[in-house]
């Protein structure tokens, strides 16, 4: 059976132009980046060129770039940081919608002592930036929010809220995680002061990010050690994974624009035809969304069980955040836009790549209604009545 | 001209065998361990799989493994994680020439309200256990004394400090970084709670390792989100990386033996032939040391401009650390085992590796006199007063 894979907000494949640029830097020039001989300059230099494409995109300065393990540590790092870099300050903002790794990181925060506003959205899942401006207090140390979501893709407006933490003199934190390469991410027009980003989204490998942490911001290291990084972040650097986050970086960003808009044309095409399906709904904007997203809700469903019978049909598709794909509580971000549990439950993330094709979309198409139906059949609730008091697209 | 690596402890090329491992998990089996479709599962396999390879080399179970970044992640998350768990107890114990992942967490930790004890070394660079039994204090809360250290090789009494760790209710912790698949690592047998292992030291691939945490042990994450590794250790699983962790663990036990065996022959020839050299002395113990380690000084030199004298003739070696060859500060570890400033700065470490040849070792003792001899022609101290001032090994 070929195998349709429709879940690139959890992880995409390597891209294999970016592994052949990996591959010289597992066996051959396998230096550790601080020695001082051949090997090790042969290293530092592929450091170095990972940070300036990495940079290029990002429109900053190349030592403005520090490399993580990844969007969770870059994420953790930037509010942690900041926090304990802000002696007498003690409040952040963020939205109630951000991956885990900014809320688990903003409750940990709050069990040291730290307080926390949770922004609340509106029903597409947007931050009003008045809220942010409200929320402001004179202890307020940090902004976190996200540039895309994760779960409904929608596009947050982080251009408005970066000029009110300038305004304020706050620092303003954004996860890119899910933009990067997918919408424009220069961090001047965005008026950040950190951004998170994680190679293995756009066609990178696992186990490398970055945070981009503007000139002037003042936070402290997370991980103690060796003084990598010019003391910002100790470890021996992942060689082959900044060599693959760079070049992942260059040729993400050369292809941002056509791979958006085939992926546009087929998603849009997509969620017209699934909402066919009835008592089903698009969650999110229509418009102001990743392009490579589509999240339903299909009511009378369990979302992990319609997850399980298309990856019987060969296709591969997520409820949400990969992350949380094996708890049993109703996503945190569907329930903030208004859902009600038992609509959240029946949720269906499509996140498309480079690769797939208008033949993939028919499959799934055909594959998806049917297999909608036969779970309807099963569920216990299947009375027309019941039906209808669920929330619909009409 | 043909390059001869002898700075394994640095790092080391990655295994022809595990990158065929690793291969397959870039772009083919390149799912989200954590989603719930196909490729989800047989990247969670996978990762289950990296688990149990490195579990058996500990002699642990399985879920005592948890994968971190790397070493430093692993001893920074071992000695925060504890701290933070462990309310009311403010006393660390540790060693003066521990690697600096470990010493500069214990500094930030000495920042943030906690009180360090760092244990002196003999000329040897070992610890005395009654020195470690003397430091505990009510409020103590764990002990972290390395297994092997990483500049000198010297192998510490463990199994002697984990035992009075155990009797007297502290947590201990061992930077196994340097040891782990070059000497025996059984944490039963060594008496440890908690073993950092970094992949790229023992040829796996960079960017990966394990904290080892034994049953029981009760400490907090360092990295807040998604709640990978059952909520220990959150981000995305590199997949690729613990597939290299797990197979260089499995290759690396089973050749352990015989590699040792190997390396100390030629390594025994190298000290024996080197230390011909007028003024040149064997730092560590000559035996209990890492089968692989060669660590000399040789007086009125600058260890730096040796290294890249050596790095003309084709031949990779360091002064010590990695991490800190580009500091002008002397070794730490030299210091605190007796050696003055002026001595400390003329350090060679040699760290061999299983494909290292005899003829290799004939080319280094063949250009080491000449580059040692032509780096004194150089020194402005270079009258027989002064060299015959400094420290020999007659």
């Amino acid at each position: 059976m070929k195998k349709i894979y429709l879940d690139h907000s959890a992880t995409s494949p390597l891209d294999r132009e970016v592994f052949e640029e990996m591959k010289p830097y597992f066996s051959l020039k396998f230096g550790n980046a601080s020695s001082l001989h051949s090997f090790g300059r042969e290293a530092y230099e592929a450091v170095e060129r990972g940070r300036e494409r990495v940079a290029k995109v990002l429109n900053c300065k190349p030592n403005e770039v520090f490399f993580t393990s990844g969007g969770t540590e870059a994420d953790n790092w930037a509010l942690k940081g900041v926090a304990l870099a802000s002696k007498g300050k003690k409040h952040i903002i963020t939205s109630s919608i951000e991956h885990h790794a900014v809320l688990h990181t903003c409750q940990y925060l709050e069990k040291n002592g730290y307080e926390v506003t949770y922004l609340p959205v509106d029903g597409y899942g947007f931050v009003k930036p008045e809220d942010v401006e409200d929320a402001v207090r004179k202890d307020t140390f940090i902004i976190s929010v996200m540039h895309a979501n994760n779960e409904i893709g929608t596009i947050e407006p982080i251009e408005e809220i970066g000029r009110i933490a300038r305004e304020k003199g706050v620092y303003f934190h954004s996860d890119g995680v899910q933009s990067f390469c997918k919408i424009p991410t220069d961090v001047n027009k965005l008026n950040v002061d950190m951004f998170s980003i994680s190679a293995h989204k756009f066609y990178g490998p696992k186990g490398i990010g970055a945070l981009y942490i503007r000139e002037g911001t003042t936070l402290e290291p997370l991980l103690h050690g060796g003084g990598h990084e010019r003391g910002m972040r100790s470890g021996t650097e992942n060689v082959p994974g900044i060599v693959g986050l760079g070049a992942a970086s260059e040729i993400g960003s050369k292809r941002m624009e056509r791979d958006a808009e085939k992926m546009i044309a087929l998603r849009d095409r997509l969620v017209r035809e699934t909402l066919k399906i009835k008592d089903s709904w698009l969650n999110g904007h229509p418009v102001k969304r990743l392009p490579n997203n589509a999240h339903f809700c299909f009511s009378l469903i369990e979302g992990e069980s319609l997850i399980l019978y298309l990856d019987e049909k060969g296709i591969a598709a997520s409820t949400g955040s990969a992350c949380s794909s094996k708890s049993l509580e109703p996503s945190h971000v569907l329930l903030r836009i208004g859902l009600k549990h038992e609509e959240a439950h029946g949720s269906l993330r499509i996140t498309l790549g480079r690769e797939n094709t208008r033949e993939e979309m028919d499959y799934m198409l055909k594959v998806l209604p049917e297999q909608v139906e036969k779970l309807r059949e099963l569920s216990p609730f299947k009375t027309k009545k019941q039906l209808s008091s669920f929330k619909s697209t009409e």
